[in-house]
């Protein structure tokens, strides 16, 4: 994979986003200061409480975006006259902001990884001031790039193998959305982009030939393909209806390849009944000998029409998806959160828990760790169990795990293998993890789903996939809830 | 307003984005080239056909950064290389992006200006080349900020003079859509964000006081409660769901209040029913003579649940409002295009048409204006005409206008003001506009939304505003369509 770190883009990479975070976290942060706290250590875990789309799983990604925000934390002078500015900042607390250095330590589930509701995805343990003031960006960036991976990878299962192609830029919700949702389309099976600077910082192909327009420009539809013919012999890809499909474009399109016979050859068809016009255009592409001749369709499409279209046996050979992909349409919104779990004050570790009326939005206190179960046999992901960090990790023997939710749900697992989900990012403030290469990625997320059970990739009403709580874990949530007066036993 | 564009962080407004443009923009970029016709002129519309959430009208935004957009256009050594290293480029092409200079013409209704569908909003004059390039990040800019404007705005208009504030900076798609999402929301009507950049960068009051792992980092709430109004007397907004509003939340809230005397209190509600408890808590706190308490309330609002809530008489003096409006939720993606309505070759200009099977699809040719048609008495917008660039504009004489669908429905104006709603921004490459204060804007916006007439505003069904054209215009659009076979008149 080519990338270009080193070019005048790097800003993308590079950008000091420090400021990029929400305001309470420096009044939090300012407190925690004037309180005497800054040095406590907080414990933090990142999860989501709901797949979008009512799937079966959602795809991690925005480590690297994560990773690149941890490394670029400064204020500058400034950020702290701005925030001086407000007149509501000590001036202990702005020359700590001058001189912050970043020291926490930071685990994560790594880019590509298929993962479930409550697990913690991220924990960050650090000086109470810092892990609170990652919150906002920390969340952006993984919320957007994994809702984005997630919504990628349903439309890539739909297409059954047929390519998809991001060509959402125009309809991206900003820049970053664009190039950083190209970044996470890719990860979630996507095998190209529209988006120029992706392919530049990332190394995604970039791919496209023509718009309407440039038909438009020339006299006649067939001196813009010949023209094009002429120039681009290997991406000859022609847009057909900027006229009439089967009238005008399908048959100057075969004059030109019959003509020109360009090494690659396909045509692109953009509005229209997408089934109609390419079993159409198959058939007659066929008859005049042009079976190498693809087809790429591109119009308003999503998992639910390319399963639809396919169904119905449309001749598509790839896809271009554009806004229902980069805005994730359907269900825009990932809802990671990131909550406290712990405080540790000399050496003590204190665990800490939200309680809710909504049940679903009690968290999981204490400092955790996650493993996915495999089957020994088939190598099938049976589950996923979170544990207390010190919890004792049985290596194959019987292991007794407990529903979060319905306590007499517990079961005893054997002939299991396991694998910690979460891996060390930084080591207080060092960076100790080697990023992966995207292609890495993208296979590795490839190779994972592959570990799932089909029902859980169901569209609609995928099976619910376990993910469990050790004993001594469920022990001490029960324990806090009853210090707030709740209790698990009594949900329902 | 406080800006500073100075600071470290002027590299947002600053970004070289040039090779954020889809591939294809650099294909057919090569082809005209290759083509000899770089330097033939073009004409582009930028206009959408659909109002987000079914509402009235749609907000203009993101003008601002479309300008430094094209003020930064520059092709890097590096940018080279790698087009280079696509191989399909020839090396004219690539010399020719090496000594790129931006000519082209540029006009644009200014942000904050209520619009509607199929006027042009921007309009794109200059070389081939350069007119076609502009395509993937004007309409990424505008798309992106017009949907959060316009969305933003129907949530403040729900809230009925209570003050909406901008919360969504972690459910953003990306940083862009964190930052530039606050901005179009300001420009919408929101009186403030989360986002501290926001307030750096663009002068944005930023606001927050604490989320629920300030009162969980203390042994009790009433100590977080009773440090917080010690160091923030003058923000003290208490946040009383973390263990049970009423009975620990607000009394201690109370105690606090009574016994620091903050100047300003406030007391924030995050989750379980919102008109309940804030009419039990507004009743307590008045009780307790803390009349000034105003209470905040902050939990997946928008224009919906915030009409609904206000309905039943909730006493909530400003929303938070987080993922719903910075994602435009309901509806999250702009439909904006850019499309070729003209080319002037040796001094003619030839109207270009876009034909399609769909007739909403169907674009309207030719180099063009737009004016806004007031009652000369109410100074209420009556509806807004498209007319060819060198129409004769009369000057409050009677003035026939044509319903671009339906042609028998063509009327006589009279007694009315016009004002065009375009202006130059750039003048062959040079930036000829003086960029208004985001303030100006946002109170811009606010005066002309008042011109409209009530009905357009409602949230659903709304009344359908003119858009209609010109005489010539008409005629125009209905000879092109004649000589693709089609016809205006046979519409239906």
């Amino acid at each position: 994979m080519q990338t270009n770190n080193g070019s005048a883009h790097s800003e993308y990479p590079s950008l000091n986003n420090t400021m990029l975070t929400d305001y309470y976290e420096l009044t939090m942060a300012d407190g925690y200061f004037e309180s005497g706290m800054a040095e406590d250590i907080a414990y933090f875990d990142m999860f989501f409480r709901k797949i979008p789309d009512g799937g079966g799983f959602a795809i991690m990604a925005g480590i690297e975006q994560l990773v690149s925000y941890m490394q670029n934390l400064k204020f500058t002078d400034e950020d702290i006259e701005f925030l001086r500015g407000k007149g509501e900042f000590s001036e202990g607390f702005l020359e700590y902001l001058k001189n912050f250095k970043f020291e926490c330590d930071v685990w994560a589930v790594p880019e590509g990884t298929p993962v479930f509701p409550y697990e913690p995805l991220i924990t960050v343990r650090g000086p109470m001031i810092q892990a609170q003031m990652m919150e906002t960006f920390l969340l952006l960036t993984i919320n957007h790039q994994t809702l984005i991976a997630t919504k990628t990878n349903r439309i890539v299962r739909a297409a059954k193998g047929r390519g998809v192609m991001e060509f959402g830029s125009r309809r991206a919700q900003g820049a970053s959305a664009a190039v950083l949702g190209a970044r996470a389309a890719y990860i979630g099976g996507a095998v190209g982009t529209a988006c120029t600077i992706a392919d530049e910082i990332y190394g995604i192909p970039a791919m496209g030939t023509m718009a309407h327009s440039w038909v438009q420009s020339f006299s006649s539809e067939i001196e813009a393909f010949e023209k094009f013919a002429d120039l681009f012999p290997n991406n000859c890809v022609l847009l057909i209806d900027t006229y009439d499909v089967l009238k005008s474009g399908l048959p100057n399109a075969i004059k030109v390849f019959k003509e020109k016979k360009p090494a690659k050859m396909g045509i692109r068809i953009d509005s229209g009944d997408i089934t109609y016009l390419s079993k159409k255009c198959r058939k007659i592409l066929d008859a005049e000998g042009l079976q190498d001749c693809k087809i790429v369709a591109s119009n308003s499409f999503d998992e639910y029409v390319i399963r639809s279209i396919m169904d119905e046996g449309a001749c598509v050979d790839s896809f271009g998806v554009g806004e229902r992909l980069i805005t994730a349409e359907s269900n825009p919104v990932f809802g990671g959160v990131y909550k406290l779990s712990a405080i540790e004050k000399n050496g003590e570790i204190v665990p800490k828990i939200k309680v809710s009326e909504n049940t679903e939005k009690i968290t999981n206190p204490g400092y955790k760790k996650v493993y996915r179960i495999f089957d020994r046999d088939t190598h099938k992901a049976l589950g996923d169990v979170i544990t207390l960090a010190d919890d004792r990790i049985p290596e194959g023997d019987p292991f007794e795990i407990f529903d979060p939710e319905f306590v007499w749900k517990r079961k005893i697992i054997e002939n299991y293998e396991m694998r910690e989900l979460q891996v060390q990012i930084f080591d207080k403030g060092q960076l100790v993890y080697d990023l992966p290469d995207l292609d890495d990625i993208r296979n590795f997320c490839h190779d994972e789903i592959d570990n799932l059970w089909d029902e859980i990739k169901r569209f609609e009403n995928p099976h619910g996939y376990y993910v469990d709580l050790s004993k001594r874990l469920w022990a001490m949530k029960d324990r806090l809830l009853n210090e707030h007066g709740k209790t698990l036993e009594h949900r329902d």
